[in-house]
């Protein structure tokens, strides 16, 4: 088998966790590591400081470096480093969510012109196998439908929220303190994370480039412990869900949001950090793949499964064509809009015998059938109740007119939450 | 891409499901299929009845044909038909648990001197991909365990068991009558085809040959409602769970047998049919891959990625390594009565103050701890009551000993039943 020299830019928590699993690897050679501070302390067992490099556009340009492996994040100097290791015939393992979202496509149309792949099973769900996968052992199917939790973070924060009956503010503090979540969570928690993710996953999936900018993104910030406490009581249990379908009219639909998930779907099983993917396609029908979505040594685990299988393809005249990332059409996304969904609607109304019918009368106006009304205890001294609706099918953008006008409407003191709902 | 021409040997549910698959697809022709019976009335959509034929053999030898996708099942004429095919420089796609189990390490041994590979990613777990992942993917792992519910049959019988709270043969009864197990359902119930299909992937994820003679082999056979009901009490369910681990000594483990599964663990909740892998490794942690383990489209689904992942790798002068099995170390397997396992122990027991301390004193006495000792339930016609313990991790053959002399004992009626228990 031929031996590989490597170049790795990042050495971060994912880069370290590279280091130490190859470190024993007679056939990859770490040649050189582009970090920020070479005179930096590290506590990384046998490093050898020779081989660290402030510049890491020497690694791009080295021509004894077969893989660049680019585990530094952001966009740039990312795009430019890349870029430029394609086009100095270098093939690519990269953990980068959010370039790859980005910039995927013009990333991937230089690869293949180039004759190297780009390979990036880190950068979807951590250590979970599910690019390979999808190209390999499920190369036979049409995929028609992907729901996922790619997210760590608001995956821990709603098992948490889910547990103990607390607010959002105050999980997501602990969360902070713990290291679950980031000083600044912005990210996590709306969303972003998860629409880089699925951007990327589902342009592979779904065969298909899907645009980041036309993909529906909401964070978690708006749950309530209420809305958490309702949810189980309905039999549903709240994640972040990032979706990617593409129905009969070939209409893609690609989003991010929190869900109520049927306790029967196994994502409504997957507690903390763990991430999981629920794949739908024929003739496989569903699978998933479920484990550690982020970490050192998960990441670690999919960063060198892509190195080893380059350095195993290294000799082959052309890429084999599972390695290779071509997508020929744009996807025709689907506007959120446009799209159907069940609802989970909170409201706080007036505490009066009409206040139900008023409801009905409005949802029934704007085309919506209600599926459950629930009043879920009153506040005598307000002389207000919450009320709890799940909805049948619905178009969005009836749901939005009818939010609107129940908001509008003197019974209804306040819409507190609107959560789409899993079928 | 090159064209292939594929050979089909079997025309059951799953050949059909390849046929299906494959009808469109212009890289794969598949240019003959071997049936029992050409004249024999079948329902699939555009065959071409002139490529049937009745001689396996002819296909394996036609010098135009590249695979062999054998999807007959059985040790014979299977064996004989592979050999023959490999020896004759074809790739080979299989969906044969019990071939694999029980010859693989000679057919593997073959293909790699003949420079073709042999792939069997539905005999394992249908639809689910597991060996490509372990292959790929995981391959810069070291997996230490893998625990796994590899038969419909049994898991189905298990969900409706603990669902309804019937017996075993009740349920068995009517799992034959809807198709979900077989007139004859020994291979299924008394654990062989899970026995088969850990063999195998013991043999490729602990990179060890697994010799399934030394595979101890357990059924659900000996399950009752009461077990059903006293595990579910105690946090638990009852799953068939197929083991393979690598201890610090180097010692293989495999094994299958019923195991009460923690609620907590992820395996517990999978239900009905589906089959679940969870696989432990360093770096990656645990993964679960999860979906249809059986079945005429989602089989197909694996045994055509297979048939594409040859088609792709085809032209190359010799195969990618990660197409190839090749095992060189034979597995220290270790005896059961060696393994040490936590036990749930149900017994019936004459209705006396001193009994308990009688139990705690043959077990004390046998080095076992127990953990929990609960008496459900008396009868006071019989004198009796139903005491069922959970151990501490304690050795089998520990647990054994103690089983006989409870058995003997004056007080002990009778043990009922002896589960493993999940920690």
């Amino acid at each position: 088998m031929s031996k590989i020299n490597v170049g790795l830019i990042g050495l971060g928590t994912v880069g370290g966790g590279v280091l130490k699993v190859l470190k024993d690897n007679p056939d990859i050679c770490i040649k050189k590591i582009a970090v920020r501070d070479i005179n930096k302390k590290r506590d990384i067992d046998g490093l050898d400081t020779s081989i660290l490099t402030n510049d890491p556009f020497s690694i791009v340009q080295d021509s004894d470096i077969d893989v660049v492996v680019e585990v530094m994040g952001g966009v740039n100097p990312a795009l430019d480093l890349l870029e430029s290791a394609v086009r100095n015939g270098k093939h690519v393992v990269t953990a980068n969510k959010e370039l790859l979202a980005k910039h995927g496509e013009e990333l991937f149309k230089l690869a293949n012109e180039k004759n190297v792949v780009i390979l990036y099973e880190a950068a979807i769900a951590g250590g979970i196998p599910i690019i390979m996968p999808i190209k390999t052992t499920l190369a036979g199917n049409k995929i028609k439908k992907i729901a996922a939790i790619l997210n760590g973070t608001t995956n821990y924060i709603l098992t948490k929220m889910e547990e103990s009956d607390v607010s959002y503010e105050e999980v997501l503090k602990e969360a902070q303190q713990l290291g679950y979540a980031e000083a600044d969570p912005t990210g996590d928690v709306e969303g972003f994370d998860s629409a880089y993710k699925i951007t990327t996953l589902a342009t592979i999936a779904l065969n298909q480039r899907v645009d980041i900018n036309k993909v529906y993104r909401e964070g978690i910030t708006k749950i309530s412990a209420d809305d958490m406490k309702f949810a189980q009581e309905l039999g549903y249990k709240i994640k972040l869900i990032a979706l990617a379908e593409v129905n009969e009219n070939n209409e893609t639909d690609v989003r991010v949001h929190p869900m109520l998930v049927p306790e029967t779907n196994i994502l409504s099983t997957i507690h903390d950090v763990t991430n999981a993917v629920l794949v739908e396609g024929f003739p496989v029908g569903k699978v998933v793949f479920a484990g550690p979505g982020a970490g050192e040594m998960p990441t670690a685990s999919s960063v060198v499964g892509d190195i080893l299988a380059i350095q195993q393809n290294i000799s082959a005249p052309e890429p084999l064509p599972m390695m290779r990332c071509h997508h020929k059409v744009n996807a025709n996304q689907l506007n959120i809009a446009d799209t159907t969904n069940k609802y989970y609607i909170s409201l706080t109304a007036v505490n009066s015998p009409g206040v139900i019918g008023t409801i009905g009368e409005i949802c029934g106006k704007h085309k919506i059938n209600l599926s459950s009304v629930l009043q879920k205890g009153a506040n005598s001294r307000e002389n207000t109740a919450k009320i709890v609706i799940i909805t049948e099918s619905s178009k969005e953008s009836n749901i939005q007119n009818a939010f609107s006008e129940l908001n509008g409407n003197a019974n209804i003191v306040k819409v507190n939450n609107l959560i789409r709902v899993m079928e």
